[in-house]
């Protein structure tokens, strides 16, 4: 069938059709079609929906995303018809049956993914299915292969490349900041893909974005790299990895963290950008999303596996994940942090010596300090200047201001400190908590929003002193924040006696312990 | 946020946020919101697009089907919140761990289906993870009491009320619609709910639509049964246990037919309908659902068991499944089929016997023959010509044309036979070929489309003999159809020999068999 377009301005995927046509093509509301233009020859699949009204008979709305892929002009005519049923669903299947899916079946779920051939409920399919009956380390490896080829690569011609990755669940994690100038300021190539807050309080895109651009084609994000040494990057806007963001979505609902597809889904992205040395940080905590050594050591030696597959040094390091990193929680908090740190500052130690052991783990891989000592290089680098240095290079290749200091960084103007009631110690910090108070305060969208912490885990504290502030760009945001402090009550502030178990058998005194 | 209505005509569920009331609200396009109207109380949760310019700020689309729930007006004022996460997640990620969901937790599940507080993607994450993880029959009536507490629900002061169920899988079995009116003239009650065909070429309610209409609400269909003693009507139409409808989507896709859900799907209408003794055709065979006998019992076990733990009577047939019921499919073919064994033909006879099997369970199970005689006394009334009397009175009160014959029904105009092209016997019936060609012929939605068996499984025929007729309503579909039967081949005729296995040793004459 033959429709005249008429672009419509909704963003999302979809195509809205006349209940008339719709008929004639026998498709239903939800069914999926094909549309081509015969003009550039594009095609794409989408699914349906219908109207009595807002579209003529004759006509097909195009929805802006979908329109992302085909970019038809108004009125141009394009042909429509049925869409197969894809041949992945039958491979979805097979994962659902509790089989093992072959590098081609799982090829053919990835660019079905890519090409949103697969509804976001089949996507959810794939994924639980893959939570249910767990990847084993071939289809892990076939998988972080079909992403990579399912995207845009980097490719540099000098090398080692070096990468890092933080798995997350920590708040105020800012070390990337510091990490890539440092190794950067070595001489060496770090093309750094970050993300951006899902249920966190600030990705490393969201802090970098503070100071400079951040979203840039696989092609730019290369050329950045040769300039200045390195980048810190968004990785959703690269067209890296592709599948990655799409999956990643479905899992959110549910807090899967499918190990499979998490290992797959960092690898993807180092294995893209052509890293050849990787430093991960697996951080190990109550609130992490890894909970004991034991389980953070099987997870480093699955990354460490998959890397010689794919024929990449990987070095992971288990990292306290019990208490946030450094002081500052939300975008222009850390990014204040992280600059006072690289001016010279030598507080927060928690943060300095994270970044400096992450660094170096990427040195002494890359060859340029022995085994042990790529963290005392780190900090001599850090020291020097060279990464305050570095680092305003790189925001100036990204198109940013580099002419900033963390003097500069304004934050929320409505701030609020909370006081311990009591005097005693700060016995829990609880992560989730000081998220949710900081996402709240409008944190990542409104940069200035956040928390600091005046004091963390085991800190003595006399009544009225502050334990954190909380920072916003709004009023009603701020107000909102301090509900939920009060609420959560995320630092418990307490004598040293934390519970008592009152022990309700009888005593009978002078009766001895072994008598009975 | 309060935002004036403008209602959209989409048909599908959604709202349409300008991006700026997006921003302000914290939402981005598909978080779910809640809109609550302040004039009738009513609010439901929705998904969100984004528009730059087809809804101005301060105002919010809605699509027509989110408008089916709340009735609100152009122009009226609503209120809009984010919606909190449900907590249905949380129980549905505890099925994907393993573990045995309570009454509560499915009740909670099923709730936020039947709202539609959950997306699709989230309830294919349920289907999913029950498919892997099988519910267990506890889990299993929970399910049902759910599906059955969020609908609507008949109750009739006289008893035993009778139903019948077929678990489908092949092609032309009509027997509904000679059993329902054998069980209503018996002077018993049978309300029956039909499907209509998802991936079939005719449920019984797209059959039973050519003589008279068949979406009714729940009180109505209980008043015509309690008229005419029986109905056939549509199940989707009547809120009769809605929430199986969106499950059995999500499931279409993967050709899911998770057991556990499929017995509570058909045991929650049962028991919404008030049925007191339910008579359950178990088709067996190679393209059934189910493929050998010990499955047919095993899961004929199931519904008793089920049907005990609700205080159901249920019996079970197990059926020859590897061949269509009768000789016709597709809607008016069939109807003419079943018309005329109502009218006294004694052909064909599968129809006929197995009808009178299922009637005659159900007669025994109400009590009104003794044990073994049901069928006789099924085939009796059928025969009396009482059976056509109540059907034509079904017809009747369900609003159809009354005087109606077999004779009267006319199928599709443009048809084809295929013939035997060599001398020998049919010895395939593919029954998923016959569907698939009956589908491009136009079946269900053109009535008068469909096949016409003149042969089936170890009929002998010679060169040039009918082997089917396929009907269209409109010329293209009956040329894509003759196309498709090239293509599938469904019915094989050879001659006597089947298959040659040449054998490959060496043969020496006059050695002994035993020798070596």
């Amino acid at each position: 069938m033959r429709l005249t377009v008429r672009l419509v301005d909704i963003a999302a995927r979809g195509i809205l059709l006349h209940h008339t046509d719709a008929k004639s093509l026998g498709v239903l509301a939800g069914d999926r079609i094909v549309i081509s233009s015969p003009v550039t020859g594009k095609a794409t699949v989408d699914y349906v929906e219908t109207t009595g009204t807002l579209i003529d008979q004759g006509r097909i709305g195009v929805y802006h995303h979908t329109n992302e892929q085909l970019t038809l002009t108004e009125n141009e005519v394009v042909e429509v018809r049925v869409a197969d049923r894809p041949v992945s669903l039958d491979y979805i299947k097979k994962k659902m049956e509790g089989e093992k899916l072959t590098r081609e079946d799982i090829r053919a779920i990835v660019a079905d993914i890519v090409q949103d051939t697969l509804s976001p409920s089949e996507i959810t399919a794939f994924v639980v299915s893959s939570y249910i009956n767990q990847l084993d380390m071939d289809e892990i490896e076939s998988l972080t292969r079909a992403m990579v080829e399912t995207g845009d690569q980097l490719s540099f011609h000098a090398g080692p490349i070096v990468d890092k990755h933080s798995i997350g669940g920590v708040p105020g994690n800012k070390i990337s900041l510091i990490v890539v100038p440092i190794i950067a300021a070595s001489g060496l190539l770090i093309p750094k893909t970050s993300s951006r807050a899902i249920t966190g309080a600030g990705g490393t895109a969201d802090l970098m974005e503070v100071l400079a651009p951040v979203e840039f084609s696989a092609s730019e994000v290369q050329e950045m790299t040769i300039k200045a040494g390195g980048v810190i990057v968004w990785g959703g806007a690269t067209n890296i990895a592709p599948a990655d963001d799409k999956i990643i979505i479905q899992e959110y609902p549910f807090k899967i963290d499918q190990i499979g597809q998490m290992i797959a889904s960092v690898m993807a992205k180092k294995f893209a950008v052509g890293a050849d040395v990787v430093a991960i940080d697996i951080p190990v905590g109550k609130y992490c999303k890894v909970h004991t050594i034991e389980e953070g050591r099987k997870l480093a030696r699955q990354f460490i596996d998959l890397g010689e597959r794919l024929n990449m040094r990987v070095e992971c390091a288990l990292t306290y994940g019990d208490a946030p990193v450094g002081r500052a929680i939300g975008p222009k908090l850390e990014i204040k942090e992280a600059l006072s740190v690289l001016e010279g500052s030598d507080s927060p130690r928690s943060l300095i010596q994270k970044s400096c052991v992450i660094a170096g783990i990427a040195l002494e891989l890359a060859g340029k300090a022995n085994r042990g000592e790529g963290a005392n290089l780190a900090l001599e680098i850090l020291r020097s200047g060279k990464a305050l240095k570095k680092f305003l290079e790189i925001i100036a290749v990204q198109g940013g201001t580099p002419d900033v200091s963390s003097e500069k960084i304004t934050v929320g103007e409505h701030f609020y400190t909370v006081r311990a009631d009591s005097t005693g110690y700060v016995i829990d910090l609880n992560n989730h908590s000081l998220i949710t108070i900081a996402r709240t305060a409008g944190a990542p969208a409104d940069h200035g929003a956040g928390l600091y912490l005046h004091a963390k885990h085991g800190t003595s504290l006399s009544k009225g002193d502050p334990i954190f502030t909380i920072y916003a760009d709004r009023k009603w945001r701020l107000e909102k924040a301090i509900e939920e402090a009060r609420r959560l009550r995320p630092v418990m502030v307490e004598g040293m006696l934390i519970d008592r178990v009152p022990n309700v058998r009888e005593w009978v005194p002078g009766r001895s312990r072994n008598l009975e």
